[in-house]
C-alpha cells in the first residue's frame, strides 16, 4: 500500500498559534481622523480579548484548551500526497494537499470561527452578528456559535440567499439565523430597500447591516465577526501550517512552493506564514497566494489605505485594493470576490517574501475536475484556483525534470457549489479579466485618503 | 482538553475483512426453477471473483493493497466520543459516533464501490453499471470507477434524478455518466415509457435497466455493481467495525450497545458484524439495526423468499421483505425505502443475535438536529434514524443510572440532503406508519415462492 495520508494524532495538535506580527513591521489602520486608531476605538465591534490579539506583537500565542477541544472534532486535517494527480501529469513533483475540507462546515473557515466564538463568549458577548456572500463563512459562524451557546445572526447576500437556500439551511441546522442583504432590520437596510427595493445586495451592505446590529444592542452583549483580512483572523488560521510542518517532517519532506488561494487571505495565510518565518530564516520557498484574474487584487491593484466595507464602517487599512467600491465579476468562486486583502499579505508582497499569480475561472474548474478524478475529493471553486496553479507547478517540474515538492491548502470542498460545476460541464462558465481602463476607475476612490509608506520589514 | 477522536495511523488499517458466514448458517439463494443456483449463473452479472467471495464461507479475507491504496484517501475514519451530546441528555452513557461521513462521496458507501471496482477491473472489465435511488451509492461508484479507470453507467429513478441535479453532478465530476430511469437506453425502460410516459420510475425499473445493459455488452467487458444486500457486500463493509474495535480499545472501552440503520443493511452490518463474532462467542452485546416506521422490514414483515428487484431478475433471497413490488411511504431517508434486507442480518434476526428497532420520520430528524448542534455534523436522514435509536438509549441509561457504552455508525452527512432539514424547519414533514392491511396486502407478492427454513445457526 502506498501511503497516501499521512495523519497526526489528536496529542499532536499544535499548542500555539503563530503570529506572523511579530516577525514584519506594519502601516498602522488609521480612524476617520486620519491618525492610528486606537484599541478602545474598537470595542464597540469586538471583544477586547480579540482586539488584543489583533495588536500584539507576540510571536506564540497559546490556544485555549476549550478552542482545542471544539477544533479536535476534525483536527489535526490529513495531508495527502496526491500519488494519482502526479502519476497523471507524469510530473516528478512530490504534490501535497492539506486537506480543511474534512470540517463540518466543509472549509477552513471554523478554525477562526471557533476561536472568535469562544473569545466573545469568555468576554460575557451573547450573541455573534456577521454578513456572508456566498454563505461558506455564515456557516462556519453559525457551526462555532453552536458549540459555545452563542446566537448567531447572519446577513446574507440577497442574490446568494435566493441562488442557494441550502446555505440558510446549513445555518439554521445549527441553530443561526440568516436573513437576505438588504433587509428591513437596520437603517442601511431600509435605506438601501427605498431607493432599490429590487436590489441582488452586496457584501458592503451585508456588512453594514451586521456592524449596525452588533453596535446598537443597548445591552452591550452582541458583537461583530470577520471570516479573514483581520490579523487575528490570520494568526488563528496558522494552525493549518503549523499541523502540515510537523506532518511533513513524519516523512522527512520540506516544501519547495507553498500555494493557497486568497480572497480576503485567511486559508492562503494559514498554511504558509509558518514557512514564511522558515523563509525568513533562510529557508529557499517560493510562496504564492492565487487570486481570480477577475479580482485581481494583488497582481494588479496599488497598495493604498482603503476601507474594508463599502459602507466606510472599517478603519483604513494599509493593503493592495481594488477600491472598496469595487463590484468583481460574478465567478464562482465567491470567497474571492474581495476588492482588498489581509494587510499582512500586503505587507509580504512588499517584502518580495510571496509572489502573487491570477487564474481564470475556467483554468480553474479544469483543474478541479482533474483533481477529483484523481484524488477523489471535489474541490470548493475557490479552491480549484489553487489547484490550478499546482498543476502548473507540477508541469513547470517536469519541463525542468526537478524533483520539487509542491504543498497546497485544499481549502474546501465543493458539495455546496454543485451548480457551478453543472455549469461548467454545460459550458456555461466563462472567464472575466479585468481591463486596466476598469482598475484605473476604482483606483480613484481612494485617491484623496492618505498614503502608506512603503516600508521594508528587513 | 477533553479527546474528542480517536484516530489510527494508516499502519492500523485493517489488513482483512471479516465475513459473517463462517459463524451463521443461512438458506441459500435460489434460481427460476426453485433450486439453489450455481456461482455459474450470476456470471453474466458479476466478475467470478466477486461470486467467489459472496459464496465464500473463509472467516477472514485478505483486503489487497491496492484496495487499501484507495480507502487510505480517508480510512482509519475518525471514531468520535460525543461528550457535548452526553452532556445536553444529561445521561450517564458514553456514546462514539463511528465516522463515516468523511470519505468523498459523504458515506460508507465507497467502502464497497472501492472494492468492487478493484475486482471487476482485475477481471478485465471494463465499466460498471448500477442503479441508484437517491444518489448516494451512484456517487460512490463513479468515485471508485474513477480510481481505478473504469466507466461508469448510473440509472437513477426518475423522480430523484429530477429533484436532485446535484447528484448527477457528483457523478459526473467523477467522471460517471448518469441517466434518468426510466430510459430509452434499454427495452425495459421502453416499455415502461410507451405504456406510462410520465412515470417518476422505480427502484426496480433502474435495477431491470442497469442488470440488462450490463448482461447485453456482446464484449463480455460490462458488469453490474449492487451497493448492499448481498454477502461481499456486507463483507466488504466490515472494516468500519473492524477500525471501531481497535480504536475503542485504545480508550479501554467497549460497547453495551450498538446501532445502525438499515434499509438493505450494509452500514449497519459493517460496524456490527465482527461484534457480532463477540457476541457468538458469550459477549453481551445489545445490537439494533434501526428501520423507518414507514417501511418496517424486519420489524413487520416475515422472513420469505422474494426477489431483490422488482422485475425479478435476482435470484430468490431469503430475507424478510414487503413484497418486491411494495413501494415505500416518500420518506427522505431514500436509503432505507427498500422492500427487502440483507439474507444475513435477516437470519441473525432469526438466531436472536440482534433485535430491529423503528423510528418514526420527525424523530429520526429531531434526533439530527440535536446532534449537529452537538457534535457539529449535519448527518444525512438514514444516519438520523440510528442517532434517534442512541437518544433513546442515552435516556434510558439515564433513568436507569447506568454507565452504558452505545457505539453507532454515522453513516453518512447531509450536505446534499438539505432540502429535507428544510422542509423539516417549515414543518412540512410529516410521519408515515403503514397498516398491517398494507403490509398484509404486499405479503400476496411471495405467496407463490418456495418457503425458506426457519434455521437456528446454533
Amino acid at each position: 500500500m502506498k501511503q497516501r495520508t499521512i495523519n497526526l494524532t489528536p496529542e499532536e495538535l499544535p499548542r500555539e498559534w503563530y503570529n506572523i506580527l511579530a516577525d514584519i513591521k506594519m502601516n498602522p489602520p488609521l480612524g476617520p481622523d486620519g491618525k492610528p486608531i486606537s484599541p478602545e476605538m474598537l470595542a464597540p465591534v469586538f471583544p477586547m480579548n480579540l482586539i488584543e490579539q489583533e495588536v500584539s506583537s507576540e510571536r506564540w500565542i497559546k490556544i485555549p484548551e476549550e478552542v482545542l477541544d471544539v477544533l479536535s472534532i476534525w483536527r489535526p486535517t490529513p495531508l495527502i500526497r496526491a500519488t494519482r494527480l502526479e502519476e497523471v501529469l507524469g510530473t516528478p513533483a512530490r504534490i501535497y494537499l492539506k486537506n480543511e475540507s474534512v470540517s463540518p462546515p466543509g472549509s477552513h473557515k471554523p478554525n477562526t470561527a471557533v476561536a472568535q466564538a469562544y473569545y466573545n463568549k469568555v468576554f460575557g458577548i451573547k450573541k455573534l452578528v456577521t454578513e456572508t456572500g456566498a454563505g461558506q463563512w455564515g456557516s462556519a459562524l453559525a457551526f462555532a456559535c453552536s458549540q459555545y451557546g452563542l446566537d448567531c445572526e447572519v446577513y446574507m447576500v440577497r442574490v446568494s440567499f435566493d441562488q442557494k437556500p441550502h446555505r440558510k439551511t446549513v445555518m439554521q441546522t445549527w441553530g443561526g439565523v440568516c436573513y437576505p442583504s438588504p433587509s428591513d432590520r437596520t437603517n442601511a437596510g431600509r435605506a438601501v430597500l427605498e431607493k432599490y427595493p429590487d436590489t441582488p445586495g452586496s457584501l458592503g451592505i451585508a456588512i453594514s447591516e451586521a456592524i449596525e446590529i452588533a453596535v446598537s444592542d443597548t445591552t452591550g452583549k452582541t458583537r461583530y465577526s470577520l471570516g479573514s483580512v483581520l490579523n487575528h483572523v490570520m494568526l488563528h488560521q496558522t494552525i493549518i501550517g503549523l499541523e502540515t510542518k510537523k506532518q511533513l517532517e513524519k516523512v522527512g519532506d520540506y516544501p519547495d512552493v507553498i500555494i493557497g488561494c486568497a480572497g480576503g487571505g485567511s486559508n492562503f495565510a494559514g498554511l504558509s506564514y509558518p514557512f514564511v518565518y522558515d523563509k525568513i530564516h533562510g529557508k529557499q520557498i517560493e510562496i504564492y497566494p492565487v487570486e481570480p484574474t477577475a479580482c485581481p487584487t494583488l497582481t494588479k491593484a496599488p497598495y493604498v489605505y482603503d476601507h474594508g466595507d463599502e459602507a466606510k464602517y472599517t478603519p483604513l487599512l494599509a493593503m493592495h485594493s481594488l477600491g472598496h467600491a469595487f463590484i468583481p465579476p460574478p465567478i464562482h468562486a465567491g470567497g474571492l470576490r474581495y476588492h482588498g486583502i489581509a494587510p499582512t499579505i500586503s505587507q509580504l508582497v512588499n517584502d518580495n517574501l510571496i509572489t502573487p499569480k491570477s487564474i481564470t475561472q475556467l483554468d480553474a474548474f479544469d483543474a478541479g475536475v482533474l483533481v477529483a478524478r484523481t484524488e477523489g475529493i471535489i474541490p470548493a471553486p475557490e479552491t480549484n484556483h489553487a489547484l490550478a496553479c499546482v498543476i502548473d507547478e507540477a508541469r513547470k517540474a517536469k519541463e525542468e525534470g526537478k524533483e520539487k515538492v509542491i504543498l497546497v491548502n485544499f481549502s474546501g470542498h465543493g458539495l455546496l457549489d454543485l451548480g457551478s460545476y453543472e455549469k461548467y460541464f454545460n459550458h456555461e462558465l466563462t472567464n472575466f479579466a479585468l481591463s486596466d481602463e476598469e482598475i484605473l476607475k476604482s483606483e480613484k476612490i481612494y485617491e484623496t485618503f492618505p498614503k502608506p509608506e512603503l516600508i521594508r520589514s528587513f
